[in-house]
């Protein structure tokens, strides 16, 4: 099954050469890989809690925009778009906010840091904390569902965000799917052996520590005083330098084959003077980022031509994201008035008629499935399981396979019912299904 | 000046004959009076916050929709819509969002009330509180900003929720406006002459009590039956009855001429006997509803015409909705990007160049505005206002005139600020309005 990947980014700033190796080129090389439909986007809602700055936001969305184009990525291939040009988004964030209780937001890890340093300030615990950061996770959820993407490469620290969107997707199933799922239930992607690029000083590259490489921005001038100002030790040239004690070899090695992570070693080994090791470690990147910062210098030329491909992947976007939208504000109630003969009467019929599976997760974190009649009346009761995926699977081979299915399903029946009404039910559900 | 006036009402269930008597009837005299431009909307949105049932929502809205039509609203002169046409509104909630302090929201007495019922019932504070209606005042202050009102008529338990909008208008005003004020500030119009319908029991109308007169629904017999259920005294026909004691006269008052009154309270004086006073308080009611009620049923008979007719009015309000947002949007930074030429350059010039005025609310409660020069240093600030319109005026007094209104202007020079600077500062302005 083609497996949808989600991969948003915040447009506060610009990308660094530890983004780009940590972020920006795994994504790239995932979203070649067959089987996998990957989107990509900018997150400027998001932006907006963070910075009330207008003209950072409006130069970082192209700066980001232009980094992702010319680092690889093939938007014939993948759905690459602005938040912000998917109106269906903020409709979704409202659908969900109405499901999601707010017990849930309190336990937010980013809410809950700003309380507890409040606190600690001796502050009032929401002093400074906007409706922005505390509703955050449910604009994020809407972000994911609004795709029904499968997997989310994330951070440790935003993993609890994808259970969040997994509990209100599971929840808005269970209120309104009446045995349909809307919402697939996404997973997050932690990858354990993400490369984390050192900085100039050895610490990872971050811009709060102040110890980043440019990616393009500034040019190969940039790149070159970067490297210079790289911390090796004091030896000489000539003297025989220890490649597994400097972070300069770990930032050689991000863009190097096996064979010149060799050749770099053997020569610092013999001697290598470190200003002319930097000036390896430039050509080595600058080989591999150079053209793409030719390709990023034109694009930051022409807007215009960044616009034209965000809107060709707005459309795309849209033309998911509406279909799905409409059938959530057709469930929740929010529907066209129809001439009385064409609607209510046979749907409403339809569904009071057919018994309905539905899918839920239990207080004990396990995920359950039961099938009702029309009257309420539970007929199969499922065991717990550790996903929702299996869960469903089960659902659906109910619902294709019928009554076949059943002996082997780990399902009992409800109180007082038999097994030809359950028989009966299924035969039922798998006619409608045909 | 044109006033705006916004009236919203939750699509979760019928209307009443208090509803009638106290809200519909006004509004809809309202809508007629000149100088009045009116905004009425089905707040479907906010809807999903109470209730969960799709087909109690779908049917309250065409129900209310319909009611609102037969009772004589002209669509040609007021803007009918549903909050859920619009997709602006969840947009803008967002942005709205971002600039609400959570502070703000604990504050909400609705959410306070909740808070209050769990906390005496020894449950957790936030026990069953949905994000929905921690977050509702946002979403109703988008509702009312999106169109810019200047009046939203409200009971008194909504008033804390348009000063909540005028918070954020001006806090938006304030961070993006740069001399520019996106939102009129709404101001609260609590009629205190309202007319509160007794129900059937003597107490308000309200479903809460289950005391209620049906407006439409069930025909000319279920408002028969319902007014055969007023309570009254036990006076035997023939006794003389008090008027004044009895509440069905007040519900006889609402719908009669002083005439009629007079003429009614003689009967009851002279020994009418209940059951005959019950007759012609029937008369007397539906003499003025009937004919609505023949509009009602020929409405929801065809929900497509009612369909037609909101999609009219949504059009009519995005064509106000959109410009707005759009300019919203380019405030915040959400832009499109635009061929270098025409674009960044000339706009941050004139930016930068000039001083600009800010509009803002101190902890005082009390309203200011301050002119700043390109460079950040106060030139002006003004005395504080009771009012934000008052200090709007004077921002727009100076704009225009320029110097000539700094004599009698309520406003200080900034700190080591030469009078000159200042004028020519505001002859800057003058010349950029101009």
């Amino acid at each position: 099954m083609q497996q949808r990947v989600l991969t948003g980014i915040t447009t506060t700033g610009t990308l660094h050469l530890g983004n780009y190796v940590g972020a920006l080129r795994p994504a790239i090389a995932a979203s070649r890989e067959p089987g996998a439909e990957s989107f990509f986007f900018m997150a400027d809602y998001h932006a907006l809690i963070k910075c009330d700055d207008p003209a950072r936001i409006e130069r970082s969305r192209l700066q980001i925009a232009a980094t992702w184009l010319a680092a690889g990525l093939d938007t014939e291939r993948v759905v690459f778009y602005r938040q912000s040009d998917i109106p269906e988004i903020p409709e979704l964030c409202w659908l969900l906010t109405c499901v999601t209780s707010k017990g849930q937001m309190n336990r937010a890890h980013a809410y809950k840091a700003s309380v507890d340093a409040n606190t600690a300030a001796g502050e009032e615990p929401d002093a400074g904390v906007t409706m922005g950061l505390y509703c955050y996770p449910i604009l994020m959820a809407a972000d994911i569902l609004m795709f029904n993407a499968h997997r989310v490469p994330v951070g440790k620290d935003q993993v609890q965000h994808i259970e969040m969107a997994r509990d209100v997707a599971t929840r808005f199933n269970h209120l309104f799917g009446a045995g349909e799922e809307f919402f697939v239930l996404p997973e997050a992607q932690v990858d354990e052996t993400m490369e984390l690029l050192p900085g100039l000083d050895g610490r990872k590259m971050s811009k709060s520590y102040d110890n980043v490489i440019p990616l393009f921005e500034g040019g190969e001038k940039a790149l070159r005083e970067a490297i210079a100002r790289i911390v090796t030790d004091s030896k000489l040239p000539g003297e025989p330098k220890d490649p597994d004690s400097a972070h300069l070899v770990t930032i050689f090695d991000a863009f190097a084959t096996a064979e010149e992570r060799a050749a770099f070693r053997a020569e610092l080994r013999a001697g290598l003077a470190w200003g002319e090791a930097k000036n390896r470690l430039f050509e080595q990147i600058n080989r591999q980022i150079g053209p793409m910062r030719a390709r990023y210098d034109a694009l930051m030329a022409h807007p215009e031509e960044i616009e034209a491909i965000l809107q060709k992947g707005a459309e795309r976007a849209r033309a998911l994201a509406r279909p799905l939208l409409d059938r959530l504000r057709h469930a929740v109630g929010l529907r066209r008035f129809q001439p009385l003969a064409a609607s209510a009467a046979p749907v409403a019929k339809a569904k009071t008629a057919l018994p309905v599976f539905k899918q839920y997760r239990e207080a004990d974190g396990q995920f359950y499935f039961k099938l009702s009649a029309h009257d309420g009346r539970v007929l199969l009761q499922s065991q717990g399981f550790a996903g929702g995926r299996e869960a469903g699977e089960w659902v659906k081979r109910l619902k294709l396979e019928g009554a076949a299915a059943l002996a082997g399903a780990p399902v009992a029946l409800g109180e007082g019912v038999q097994a030809d009404e359950v028989g009966q039910a299924l035969s039922a559900l798998q006619q409608a299904e045909a």
